[in-house]
């Protein structure tokens, strides 16, 4: 009923064939609307050459491309890693938090340019429409979105390429399927195919982009650095990298190893349980050096209540909610606790093993002196008696009280 | 105050230096008293033979030696690990565990015996007093114990083997340190010497017991299917096992393949931070096979809210509380979530890696109609536009709020 | 496009004008349909004479009534109290909970009659819907839902009205609106009209129908003692009675001394905040007294975690999720934890005011002997020197460490 | 063994009997030290005239009165009131967060004084020693503390009588006991005596001491408006008070009305239950205000998880860990989720009751145009539908599955 009224459309963008056509179906559907293509680099290294172009040729009467690489760490991956935020104890979040930060840089574009609807080619199955509209919602809360996926006949890749094929896509497509991925520079996703039963063990030979399976890696560990100010990590080996770098160097240590590879059936916000397999192989390695950091340099209580957060956190950047005030309002928590994870972690990789080789931190609550066995000053044997009294005084009440010793 | 009515103390007594000097120590500081030896059989697998005559040597009356292995596991073990219980995200609890279930034994046959105290020979800055004590109290709660670590003036292991020599007990000891130790069948600790200090790399070659590194490892990989009923193993490579059994032949597999390796920088329940070196290698095996089957068994709410009774789980049973109210309460809540949890994961152990290769259940909520992108007759994709509608309107209700475009 | 499938339907009935236009339409609607008509008597205290006259005048084939008092209370209100559910921290769950005994009666009965859709009249604003469709799906997932206030014109009271005057449904209806409400043996809610408006006081004197305002309450205060079996209520004033006795014995009690009043602004599940007033005033005199009972006879950790369970078991019953895995092993751990819960709690009850006046257990915890100021045999005040050096090491650790005191 | 280094001690010095006979024992027992006298004003309405003399009388070489009103109330009381803690659901704190203001300035004196030790007078059974030393140790870890009471004879209030007038103190004591009270100006309790039975009703007659109860409360209402701004109380019925003068004020008009009175029984840090009687009426008016503003001003989300933040919160101040890591994370979180709690809240009091009379908030995301049962633009009641499709997704697929409807 809001067709009429639809004029112009920011499409978010990738140049493939889920994208391209829904270029001339929005043209056909919205009385031949102006379509503004965006098509954000957060790292996916898909081929930027020609995209202009393409996109033009398909309809659309301009192209952005934004970097968003810098932003994306930064801002997404970095608070949320500082959190610990795993979701299901597994998956360190890649796709979640790309779909927030285009999602608002194309909200910013749509402004920008008077556009009456945006459009995303997300399934109607999938988190990434939640995570795509809850932003848009955030941002432009009257915004018309638009989700061909939901709504119009097209149901197979098969009707995608007859429709591209009508329509005269300019694509080089087989008919052969594939996986269904999503990569940027945090992560590659694989799903579909035989991986849909969890009975079958993943081709990981078949699979596998970023990195090699621990088989196929070097018989040699490789040893890294990594340190962290205030829970970020600023150096690798000792030099000061950018985050875009750091990733980079990560993912290629990582995946050359065999590191990162998580394959898990996992609960997705729109209810039903998915399959897929992840390589996180930088990603891995920073978690790994962060939550070993954290180990000395946060004390219990801290480290206890985190573990908390963190699962919130998780379930927050899942589901799309990174614009909420529950999640600044954690990552405030977070940030407070950062303040002293600050340190270096050598780490031994070897064939998808991310092993501690060795911690260092001005702010170590890990104390020698107290933890040695023999004598010291700080601490007086004799007083852990009467702190197992107390501590134990509940338990022996009740089975006083239980014998009836005691009124 | 109480030594003169000590006539008669229960020892828990491994027959290793630490609890053999104390028998000679009890008899000369209350009153020439009654010492009789218990040693429980974990799983250590230490020299049970000669283990009599050498309690008695050293001035035991007497000496029980009890097989635990079967209610270690079952009654102890398989509970943790449904609840998917992990100490600090990494530690499988192999020590804390163990210290209920024999000191409940050991009241046991102090009461028998109608002793006056029971005696242990944890050092004043472990977590292990605590657990002998609280669970003591549990059955106990008017017993005296006696922990000479807290009150003599023995310090090191030197001063303990002067005492040795002095009072003539029978060991074969060196006078060179070494790791200390605990070990059952479900893992093996390494604590002390290099392993103080957080930024030493551990020696593995030289620590190692239970298994080999990755390095060492096999370079073909290993597969091994285990079957649970109610979240429990009953079988492994389709074999019907007992569960020492089980264990055991999952050890042997793990340890081979250098499978469950833990370093570690905990936080102590007495308030320090240590440093420990875990070998868990088929508990590694049990809990990711167990985790797995949990992804498909149970419901997206139930796992999420199962992590946080997992980590108070594992914190009650790290602090030696496992005969509590609490912990009973959510052995009760993880039994009831366990009904479903039955089926048989297949997976890959490789140099250190663990890996799903099939999962399969009667019970699976994973639905592969529903998960495939195309259409199905449950899913209507359009009802998602409705979701998100909904599930995002808190979002955009501030946005409008904000924009003062609602009231 | 199944509407030429629907033969036979059964109606969530009340005989109110919401639910008695819905035969009409229904038959208007679906050719025809047969149309079955279900009354759950939750002791709403509604007319149920002369209502089997009316559905059948209005076009319902049969009327079904449903005593569904006791198992309200016992199935469905007491596991919520025993687990001490009170969504966001204010109400106790009235309307929630009734929705799944309703919707499982009426499945039955669908089932039985052969039906080919289950229709309720709640609107698509608010949760009952969800309440009702969860338990549907539950136990028939293929069931057709129809649910005519998110689909037909009729957008309005007068609307309503107009439609059943076009219909001849024989009801005397005036046109005066009035608060929106729902009413069962726990409670009765009250939402709309000046309400709305936050920043309204509520006019308690023509709302409150289950008791008065605590001014209208009489000068002089009530007692009343309520004993407890394994945390479930079994006598009033030391009388056994029944669970539906005990409860409208509790609210008279509550209601005469303006007891149980509840304004809140609360959380929907649908996304929006709304105002509702409450009245629940033997539930309010229940959970009192069964906290009361519980501070004695709980351990401290299992009370503290329970505070947290309350929340999820609430947020599971306002949510409509009765039937689930999930909140059936909540219930299993709250179960657990209410074996001890037996004992005797007086009340003084006074201008809306529950107070303790006294509380006796057999299981008690409190023990007099420990925690009176002077000396006992259980417990050494010289412990406590220890427990505070072992309880506050991490903090004097910290602060040495700052100091650089101590490595 | 530490004796003979004590030279100079600073007490926590109240002038009442505890703290007086505390001087010249002090001096008896570490060789004539010298003992600097602290008194802290933190609302407890003693007498302070007289103060000085009496603390020079009975030994002390000087007498600190220090103010630390203002402190109290906007460095401890009003954090904890943002972050809603509870400790066990009733109790609002007033002893625990009133001891680290007081032992932090003590800590800054015995600094600038050079004193050797700091002294305090708590009983060796409660948690104030905790939370007094666990201060002094997060700002002086390494200086001694004496706490008499765990280590000297004196057992009773008539040995210390004894004491007394052995030693020439200059009190007019009478032998009758009375309830151990703490007054601040946040709280007064009472423990001991007939309250040490739980069984026993309080005798509100004889203990109030704040206000009245409510039976002795005016018969008609009193109406405050309390204002904030980011969660803190700025106004009282439009003007503009000191921190100082809004609890004074709220205490007289609570206090008056009957209200703010709690009876319970607790759990201490120390292991034993106890019972005791709180008057908390200014801190309940605000309490409720505060809840009663976030209904409107927070979202669900950040609601229902600052329920968990608020247990933990209220822990952590009851168990003195006031200045730790994790209390101060909690903080950054809660100061976040209180940047748009701002806005007024209308209250009437009557007779124990704390009722909302209209709150409103230029930040509140209660919106009437949505909560309204009828059309609205941005809530299209069709939505539901979908969003009940999805939520009910895993209930559904559960029950298709358990059919084998499905695969």
């Amino acid at each position: 009923m809001e067709k009429k009224e639809i004029k112009k459309v920011v499409l978010a963008y990738s140049g493939g064939l889920d994208t391209s056509i829904i270029i001339p179906w929005l043209k056909e559907n919205y009385n031949n609307c102006e379509v503004i293509a965006v098509s954000a680099d957060v790292g996916q290294e898909s081929e930027l050459e020609g995209l202009e172009e393409k996109a033009i040729k398909t309809g659309a009467s301009k192209l952005y491309i934004e970097d968003l690489r810098k932003e994306f760490i930064e801002d997404y991956i970095y608070p949320t890693m500082k959190a610990g935020a795993i979701y299901e104890n597994k998956y360190l979040l890649g796709t979640s938090f790309a779909r927030p930060v285009i999602a608002k840089r194309i909200v910013e574009i749509a402004k920008k340019e008077g556009a009456d609807a945006i459009c995303h080619g997300c399934t109607g199955k999938g988190n990434d429409q939640v995570r795509f509209e809850l932003t848009i919602k955030a941002f432009a809360p009257e915004m018309t979105i638009i989700a061909p996926w939901r709504t119009w006949n097209i149901k197979s890749r098969d009707e995608e390429i007859d429709y591209a094929e009508a329509h005269n896509i300019p694509l080089k497509i087989t008919r052969e399927t594939n996986y269904s991925k999503d990569k940027n520079l945090w992560h590659l996703s694989h799903e579909g195919m035989d991986l849909e039963d969890p009975a079958n063990e993943p081709k990981y030979d078949e699979i596998l982009e970023l990195g090699v399976s621990p088989e196929k890696a070097p018989d040699q560990a490789t040893y890294v650095t990594v340190t962290f100010e205030k829970g970020v990590p600023v150096k690798v080996d000792g030099q000061k990298l950018s985050s875009v770098e750091i990733i980079e160097k990560l993912n290629k240590i990582g995946g050359a190893n065999g590191v990162g590879i998580c394959d898990m059936v996992e609960n997705r916000l729109v209810g039903m349980k998915s399959r897929g397999v992840y390589e996180t192989p930088g990603g891995t390695i920073l978690y790994t050096a962060h939550e070993i950091l954290e180990s000395i340099c946060l004390d219990k209580d801290t480290q206890h209540f985190k573990q908390h957060v963190a699962i919130k956190f998780a379930d927050l950047v899942y589901n799309g909610q990174w614009f909420t005030p529950l999640r600044e309002a954690l990552s405030a928590f977070v940030d407070k606790t950062q303040e002293t994870v600050s340190g270096e972690v050598k780490l031994k990789i070897y064939k998808g093993n991310v092993m501690n080789a060795g911690v260092r931190s001005e702010h170590s609550l890990y104390s020698e002196d107290i933890a040695t066995f023999g004598e010291d000053d700080v601490y007086d044997q004799y007083d852990s008696q009467g702190f197992i009294n107390l501590y134990g005084l509940p338990i022996k009440v009740k089975a006083l009280l239980d014998q009836k010793k005691l009124k």
